[in-house]
Order: C-alpha cells, then sequence, then structure tokens
C-alpha cells in the first residue's frame, strides 16, 4: 500500500504531532476532493464548508490562501485522485478542553488513482450500527467515525456496495460514505440531518438542482425505512461517485430511473462548468 | 507548553503515519494511567479493558508484554505522572471499511507531573451538550471524544471543575472526564452505560466496593437530572481524580458526605495495595 503525500502545515511530513487533538479526540474536520486532469473540483465549496465547520467547532480557520495553494501542488499533474484535507484543533494541553488558542493545523493528503464516477448501479444493505443523535454536531464531516467504522465491517460481500444507516429512533440517515436520496412520484426526497449525519457538497448540489431537474423543490424530512424505500428511485452521492443510482437495497429491487440519470448529467455538469451543457453524457459512461 | 515524551511502536517518535487511522476516523481507543513514584496503578486493569475494547472493535491486540514494558519504562522515575495508551487500527487504505489486517498500533505518551488526588469538593454544572446514543460503541473509551470537547467548551469559569452529560433523552450518563455516582438512602447509584458513556475503570472500581462501603450493590439504572439529584451526596471518579465529592450542581448545594469519604478510602487502598489498611487516611488529604 502507498503511503499518501502529505503536507503538515505546508511541509511535507510522513508524520502529524503525536500530541494532535484529532488524533487524540478526533476534534477536527475533513474534506473528500476529487481531482481530474490536475483540476481541483469544487475547492470553493470544499472550503466554504470546511470554514463554517471549523466556525462550529471554535477552531481558527487556517490561512486559506496557504491552504489552497497546496492542494492545487498537489493536485497539479494528476490525472484522476483525491485530495485529503484535514483541520484539527492542533495540539493543546491534555484534556478535553480546548486551550486558549485554537489554531487550525491543517493536514493535506494526495491519494492519487482512483476511477471517474461511472454511474454504475449498486447494491446496498440496511446496517444494523444505527447513529447516535446529536445535534451539537450533526452536518459536520469532522473526525468522528467510528460509527461508520464499525458499519462498514458488517459485510464483507464485494457485491454490496454501501450501507445504509439509520438513527437510533429507526430514521433513515445517509449511507456510510454518502448521502442518499429517494424519488417518489417525481420529487426528490432525503432525510433531515439536523439530528446526525454528513451534509455532503455533492447533496447540497443535488438539492440546488433539484427545481431545475425535477420542477419542484427537494423535501427534507424524517422517514423511516419503509417511508424511504416506498419510492420509485433510490440514489447515493458523494465526492467520489457523484450521484449513483441504486439497485438493490437488501432483497428490495429497484430499477434505476429517468429522475436518477437526469440529476447525475445535471451534478456532473454543474461539478464541470468548463465542460458546458451540451456535453454529449453518453461519451462518459461506461462499467464500473 | 511540553511536548509529552513518546513511543510508537516502541520507538521514540514525535510523530504518528499521516494515515493512521486513530487521526482519520478515532478508530481507536485509550486509556489513561496513572503513575506515582514510579509506579504504575491499576496496570492490569487497564491493560485488560483496553484487549476488551480491541476486541469489541476487531483491532488485533499489541503484544502485551512489549505494551507493558513500554509503559513501565516510560513510567520509571517519575514521582508524579500521567501515561496515556493509545491502540489505533493502524494504517489502511482509504475509506471507513478497514483493510484485512486490523493490527493495533501503539502509541504511549507520558505526561509528567500533576498533583495526586486530593478529594477536595469540586463544583460542577449540567451542560447543554448532550451525548448521542450507540450501543455498539457505548462504555469503550474510544477516540472519538467531540462531544466531551463541545461539551469542555461551554464554561469558562475555574470556578467550575467539571461538566455533567445527559444523553439526548435527558437520562444522566457521566460527566466530561468522569462516571457520576449518588449516594440515596446509604445506597449507590450510578448511570448504566449501555447506550452510551465509558466505563471507566474507577467506576468497575467503586462498584466492587460498594458492598463493603454500603453493606449493598450499588444500582445501576437510567436516571433523569431530577431523579439523580434526589440523593444525599454526589461523587465523581475517574483515574486523575479518583473519588471526589461534588459540593454545587449549578445552584444546588450538595454535603460531601460519609459514604464519600469511606469510598475515597476504600479506592485509594484498593489502587494501592501495597499501603495496607492501616493508612492513616488524613495525612494525605489536603487542600487542592
Amino acid at each position: 500500500m502507498t503511503k499518501p503525500t502529505c503536507l503538515v502545515n505546508g511541509v511535507r511530513s510522513d508524520g502529524v504531532p503525536v500530541d494532535d487533538r484529532g488524533l487524540h479526540y478526533g476534534d477536527g474536520l475533513f474534506e473528500t476532493i476529487a481531482i481530474e486532469n490536475g483540476k481541483v473540483l469544487c475547492l470553493a465549496q470544499h472550503m466554504h464548508r470546511l470554514q463554517d465547520g471549523c466556525q462550529r467547532l471554535g477552531i481558527t480557520f487556517p490561512p486559506l490562501q496557504q491552504l489552497l495553494s497546496e492542494v492545487r501542488a498537489l493536485a497539479a499533474g494528476q490525472p484522476q485522485a483525491l485530495c485529503k484535507v484535514i483541520v484539527t484543533r492542533a495540539a493543546g494541553k491534555r484534556g478535553y478542553r480546548p486551550g486558549n488558542v485554537d489554531t487550525g493545523q491543517r493536514i493535506v493528503l494526495l491519494y492519487p488513482g482512483g476511477n471517474a464516477p461511472t454511474g454504475a448501479p449498486l447494491n446496498i444493505r440496511v446496517c444494523e450500527t444505527r447513529l447516535g443523535r446529536n445535534p451539537a454536531i450533526a452536518g459536520l464531516k469532522h473526525l468522528n467515525r467510528l460509527e461508520q467504522v464499525v458499519a462498514s465491517r458488517e459485510w464483507n460481500d464485494p457485491e454490496v456496495a454501501e450501507g445504509l444507516m439509520l438513527d437510533d429512533r429507526g430514521q433513515v440517515i445517509e449511507a456510510t460514505m454518502c448521502n442518499v436520496f429517494a424519488v417518489r412520484n417525481g420529487m426528490l426526497i432525503t432525510p433531515d440531518l439536523s439530528h446526525c449525519g454528513v451534509a455532503g457538497i455533492v447533496r447540497d448540489q443535488v438539492l440546488e438542482l433539484a427545481e431545475q431537474v425535477t420542477r419542484r423543490s427537494a423535501q427534507i424530512g424524517d422517514y423511516t425505512l419503509d417511508e424511504f424505500l416506498d419510492c420509485n428511485e433510490i440514489f447515493l452521492c458523494n465526492t467520489v461517485r457523484e450521484v449513483a443510482p441504486v439497485r438493490r437495497v437488501d432483497e428490495r429491487e429497484f430499477v434505476p430511473g429517468p429522475v436518477t440519470q437526469a440529476m447525475r448529467d445535471a451534478v456532473y455538469q454543474l461539478r464541470r462548468p468548463e465542460t458546458g451543457r451540451n456535453l454529449d453524457s453518453d461519451t462518459r459512461r461506461g462499467g464500473d
């Protein structure tokens, strides 16, 4: 396994300080950013979310221009890659209480390779591991991800691409790595994330595009599993997969449908404004 | 601020690998262990809990003898110190799903200094930040501690030593760094931790000593804040404070009482078997 290339506060490094609060408490946030042909996709949106998250946690946001130039430097010349940006509350004295100076420490990692999103339909499962509800940190892409790790250990079947997670009251929230949407009577529905879950960048893009694609706003609400699955189409979304139709949730089959396809095309174009609106979407579809 | 001395997998180091899953996901566990006069207190119990936690998370426990000798090497000659042992699921490919080899990476840190537990009565407050309920990881001393960090940021008053946390349904669970007991009609009560909270070593010791000190077992249950505070005494416990009486919870006053004092003495002796049962407890009490 190749180690990722890493910059810690702008300096090439193989290690993060042993007293980093990201390690000790998960006291930090991260972004996973797609790179194509040396270009960083949606960098402004990622930085915006990271700033918002830092503000909510009271972490001083690192100098933006430095962070941008570090991401771009690592991205340069990469045909296909992921860049992970972590901002932690740096080091502090021992104990949960942060010190007076909550300087954000920046850790920028490059993972070369990977595949462009193919849109191949996914089989997913419903996880037994539930998500705890905590409005204080809900929506944030923070470093406390043990629930997702435990959920991911529930299955080994390589045919199962993802796991759908409910909260401890039985409401659908998200998949371990993706947000989730369903299409019901032509309208998009997606879980409310004010108690748990990560409010993803691509989720925001889907919400933004809902009216254009479906002629009405998406509905954000609380749905039990049965309520959510009572639909015509389901899709997952995140930075790596963009929009990916779901073919099966456990034993229940779904037909990848026209709304998912139209949203997939719209998100693809929104994320690559330079490709223009006349892109022949068929040329980029293919097997997974 | 002095950096702690640190061994990563037995080697003196200032950094942990940038792809460590402890940093990326909080995918690991920790112990905070007290050192007095070069002696490590309750090392066997800490190692036992760490092993249990690793088993629950599917992390391969590191070679025990190496870990023990590393802790003892750092402890040697330290009049008063804390040793923090972190075991993470080491590095893996990107993504929440662990790899096939979940080798536990060991990170042993020494924080010299600190004070012996004084037993001075504490003022505490009730935090607004709640704990999410998740049986899958409840009880574990895992590295996902953002809820405690956020709760700790709620107050700045140096007179307030700790914050009491409820879960999202309003049940009392623990303090940010301590477990909590109340004394009601001579009997110990303490919150059930099967949905959230950390099952502390000193909590176990208090439970073990309950019959000796109060002539009956402690009651573990679900208590709202009002139910819990309807009591004669309250105390907190952890490795650093051992047993510490609570004098005030927000505006509500409590008198540090005889059960707390007796438990404090019993825990002190249990944790230092070599001091014998004839210890004059007055000689070690004093101001904080």
